[in-house]
């Protein structure tokens, strides 16, 4: 695996991951599984494989065992990964086999698919967006567009395509987007502002909407251009203005159709919204083989 | 409004949203909003617009207001909303209009907007369907397959797009799916075990994937029949055949194209899980207008 | 043990029972036992026994070392449960026995004795509704009537002494009520309201006070029908109107003199309050035993 | 009121509490109230009154309010209390009036009620015990033998229903029982060892299961004595012995019939498990009177 | 006030401040507060004052406030401030006014006294080394050497005090030390390391303890140098090798006794671990005046 | 180890101490080490010594295997503690190693020292008293007067530095100070409203600031006398008025210099705040040896 799918945050052993899939369950649980109660012995015990019926870049196995930990306490239900995060594999591939209580399988099954289909949804089109840029130096980016709650594994699914996190909230980075650009009065004036009160460790990044505010932002000491909703021509000139005095970022209007244009007009940093907020589910499902025959409650 | 829009959960006063908004904000605003502090003056002040860039059915608008009380306290932050839950709207069009502290407002932006954008997709979404079924007395339900923690804004997204909501967990109904039929052994058994331990005020419902299962259940008193991934001439044999002695659902591939032939098939109940996850994200933004001067610091 | 016992959700790795421990520890321990950190020396261990005082069911034995788990730590006082759960015991029988740090044991102890002395309770008074109804068909149902906090424990004992579960709360069933009714001006008008709304997984149960609204709530269409502070002679009228078209519960002034003949007069369910909010506290002791001498700090 | 009513911790705004009623609207409401969504017009309001349905000391009022706070936001439900807390009303008697949305009205009177019914319950019963003592001089405290928790409601309940607390946990006082005597070998060594480590606020008390055991108490300088099971005469026997220079505690076979024989033998202080482990429920109901008609959803 | 005391992130309304308040009351009121309900009529009011019994630097006063709302609702003590944050007060000068219940007022004395000995003495001290470095454009920072769970609240009161504020945590910047440099072999491939993965919003900034390793460190590209336990003269040999092509911080050993010399020997920024860390607490009191007489509970 | 080094509660496996940890972690750590991350190998192991840098009294050393056990999982990183609780060491001493990943245990060490740091220093200076008052019979205790959230942690290293502690909260103990004597108008009145309501395993202290209060206390049945701000000489002549009917406390103005005059007038208990508000942080410092080359990522 590349240092890009490792190069960040391990997000399953944070707290927030904790909440959030106790959080999980308790919307989907709440007070038990009815149907599995009604209709599986207490004593059955079985096997389950967790099946990519889709082609996808596989990304979040590690939920897996934290879920049904979280719903039934450590290593009652076994869980054997069958491949690793990052991993590409075609429609019918098993990529984990869960061995315990089949009820507790069942009963864990839906949270544990809700959660991989998001993830390995955002590390696929992180990855088609990656390939798309191949050979040209430049990098896909995730934003802050993430689903609320989910931010920490949806950039780890980033990372996981191939693709690199911009800042992960307000507080670990500066970007002067236009509202900020419109109270200070101009781009000059905002990045002044920031370069005098920033924190030492952080760099200046800001949003240009035009060719003229990238003159200007370079004269006020930017470290960081943001140029949001150019096309790629306007990119290319934006690149050659800036000659490499500091680092080129585009958004806005990104896609997999023309993202290698922009790639290639000298942007060193793609940031795509939909990788965390319209990236479509993958289509994934727990078949249950061999269970045992299970003593009738 | 209809009553479908309205007949459900409030899920805005429910417990579970405010930890997710807390959860949010901690995610995206952490210790601070950097740039804001930087570039915006403690004392300015200032009114922004929720603007849709593209049309769509709106939801989930009550949500900025909790959003910022959450982050600054109740109501320093004041917001008033141009439209309804349900309304569908063009591009363009404003949406809400906040009103209070500049850094504020712009703190905040994110995660109001990353909760709308979800929600106003699953509306839209779901509205597209249910118009697509119009005068065919089929009604569209949403799944269990929603994003984790946010299945209650999700199902009350799909009933303000003119959807009704499936269960809401495991607790609170009873579908007994294909790996519950193989550990029962058939249809018939399965459904047997679930109405003698089924608590009294609970339907059994049961997934079939063939005709012969259907007679099956009927024969073994099921309530309500799920057919799943079947073609509309296989639903609409399953129909004759039941009668109207049960209902009858269908789910799997179901989409934009084909859901009207399922509804003329006699399905009363058609569940997508696209709604809640694979609906893109509807393009919001926030404008600031007319920000007061405010003394820099 | 019967499937009753067993035929529900378990509420021991409930998340909702770990949180109700870790309460029931602040409230009872608080910053610690100081009478146990004066007296007893750090290092002395020893093995005590879990006692009923009385005869009972027994109900709750996995709870305490649940309390212990969550008072030092996983494993640091060993239990071994003496009898199973539903077993019926005489005055002075053991229940369980604990080894570990003496000054612990006894710290953990009036916790631990809390909990059971309810759900034994619970659990003793329900076997004996069930038992006085035995033979008839007949079925014991709990209420919402229980102590906050203490839902899904108390709705375990019930179901560990042989009555079964009625809904869990306000949204896993549909349960119209005297003050439902006069919202809508009628049985009738409820009904068919509830049934154009209701969630397709649910069944319709009404409360009726009189016998006219039964014939009523049969025209529109109710699932079940809750016969509220009749005698049993109107229990008997209203069996022979219902004629098995729909399930009979009743409920309202039920005791153990009675009960039966709300059995024999043709109730499929009969719920009772004092289950779970009236059940004496059964006596049960701690009994410490071969304290080693420990090295007085 | 009396200042045993007032003497003591505020419960209502104390942090458990507030955890307390969060976990009963969890545990009742869940995902919301299907019967009154489907039945109640979102729109009508209506105005509840809460009534005792048998004589009893009223306690625990304020909580109503804080359960609908809780479950709508603060104020949307109104609420008048009609009597004072330590009231002793009569069948009938209206406590407090509630005016609001009906349906969050309804939806709020089960966890209310099942708060109600256990205080009223509590503060009954010992206004029951602190009568038939009357005169003797002597107080009814109550034990650790509480509802986990409940313990901040129910002992204040016993406030409110005249008596006095004992410890509220292991943290803030000493009682040497039984297990602590046999570690340290005897009466007297356990009471030495405690007056050498206890903290110099707090006194020491010791149980004591014979009359020997009262000699050594005193001799080893106990601060109180706790004589457990013994009959009124034995504690006559104790209370001549101790000749007023320690406070004597009685406890253990207490009940009404008997407890102004022990308060008549001398003993200062009785305590009462019963008082807040099996005190039988009160009977309560909410009236709803006045609905508006409301536009039908 | 100055720039330097606004701007930072506000720490009185985040979400860890509420729960660190709430932990406090938690730990030092625990069940009530005992003194104040057996000495104070339940319905005496008062007035205090928080009085500076020795001239410092004030920070923190908003938690007064915050302290009294947590402990009994929102307003229930009304809260004058009779000074501004980063005052510099004299010894006995009034901070802030509290109007209220007297027995509140006591209950919430000590919390709140807590806090502020804390913050002020924090913003004290800071305020000694920024005046003890004025006129050489030097700045004073803090460290992450905080008390767990104090942190924003130390670092405001550093701004206060005219301090800055250095990374918050370890995900808003990057900062190579010692043992990170023994892990890469060099300052040089550990610099190179951080280039090549570090997010681009952050600046790499790297310890160097020997005078070589600054060469290494610029040649490698680092953008700010920590110098580490060096003494003023070799900081002034480090200052001359970098000739302002980054930034230098010095740590280690600063004293106010020596912190000038720094100051002039070219370190842009002085971080000094002991402002959070052992700053001595700032002697405060309450005093309550005009008690009303109260009636004797 | 002593007595009072034990003689108290164990702070570590209070839940208020993981919830502090994890606020810790919250704080310091956030959404991950950028740091280690882009410069230690996901792969590399290494050990880590925890060294005082300065002589000290050791106290905390279990909480470093709690601070790592919640940052990645139980055990991942194995901690050997070095000396024992309350050791006096020199400079230079290693106090524990820890072994595991390397990058994991540079992420908790500054969580870990800032813990230390405080508790040693406490430990430290407590044990400074301690020693100026040996032989005398003097007990040095400490105060409410922590820091907020840290109080049973620093109480704890009080006891390891062999003080005693004080009451833990407002709960636990009376102590009549001069706002509350204010109130009731007297000393005599304050303390005779105290003894008929207070619980009765508590003893009544009162504070007196003068000699006319202690006699005015005595006769009004104080248990404890605490003299607030007086002179050993002041002291001394309490002392020979109570003449060992009460215990004496004596508080304010206490240092190192003094305390010994104070021992030796005949207080039993001195009570220095200082110990818990103003002990300098103790300089420890964590030292990577043999880190393995690792795979660099």
């Amino acid at each position: 695996m590349s240092r890009k799918a490792l190069g960040g945050v391990d997000p399953f052993s944070h707290p927030g991951t904790a909440e959030l899939i106790a959080a999980g369950l308790r919307e989907d649980v709440g007070r038990g599984d009815v149907t599995s109660l009604v209709t599986i012995a207490p004593d059955a015990s079985g096997t389950a494989r967790l099946v990519a019926r889709e082609a996808c870049v596989v990304a979040g196995l590690p939920l897996i065992a934290r879920v049904y930990d979280a719903l039934v306490g450590s290593g009652v239900v076994s869980v054997d990964l069958a491949v690793g995060e990052g991993a590409a594999v075609k429609a019918g591939r098993a990529l984990a086999r869960m061995k315990g209580p089949l009820g507790t399988i069942l009963t864990g099954e839906r949270l544990t698919l809700n959660f991989l289909q998001q993830l390995c949804a955002t590390a696929t089109l992180t990855r088609r967006f990656v390939d798309a840029v191949a050979g040209t130096g430049a990098e896909i980016l995730d934003t802050r567009k993430t689903v609320p709650g989910l931010r920490l594994l949806q950039k780890y699914a980033v990372r996981v395509g191939g693709g690199r996190n911009h800042r992960f909230g307000l507080d670990d980075g500066i970007l002067i987007k236009d509202n900020h650009v419109a109270a200070c009065g101009s781009v000059a004036a905002a990045v002044e502002r920031a370069r005098v009160a920033a924190p030492h460790g952080l760099r200046v990044e800001v949003e240009c909407d035009r060719l003229e505010q990238v003159e200007e932002a370079l004269g006020a000491g930017a470290d960081v251009i943001l140029l949001d909703n150019m096309t790629p021509a306007m990119v290319g000139r934006a690149h050659r203005v800036v000659a490499g005095r500091v680092t080129l970022e585009v958004s806005g209007g990104i896609q997999l159709a023309n993202v290698r244009k922009y790639a290639e007009s000298g942007a060193a940093l793609i940031s795509v919204g939909g990788l965390t907020h319209s990236a479509p589910a993958v289509d994934l499902s727990l078949e249950v083989k061999g269970a045992s025959a299970g003593r009738k409650k």
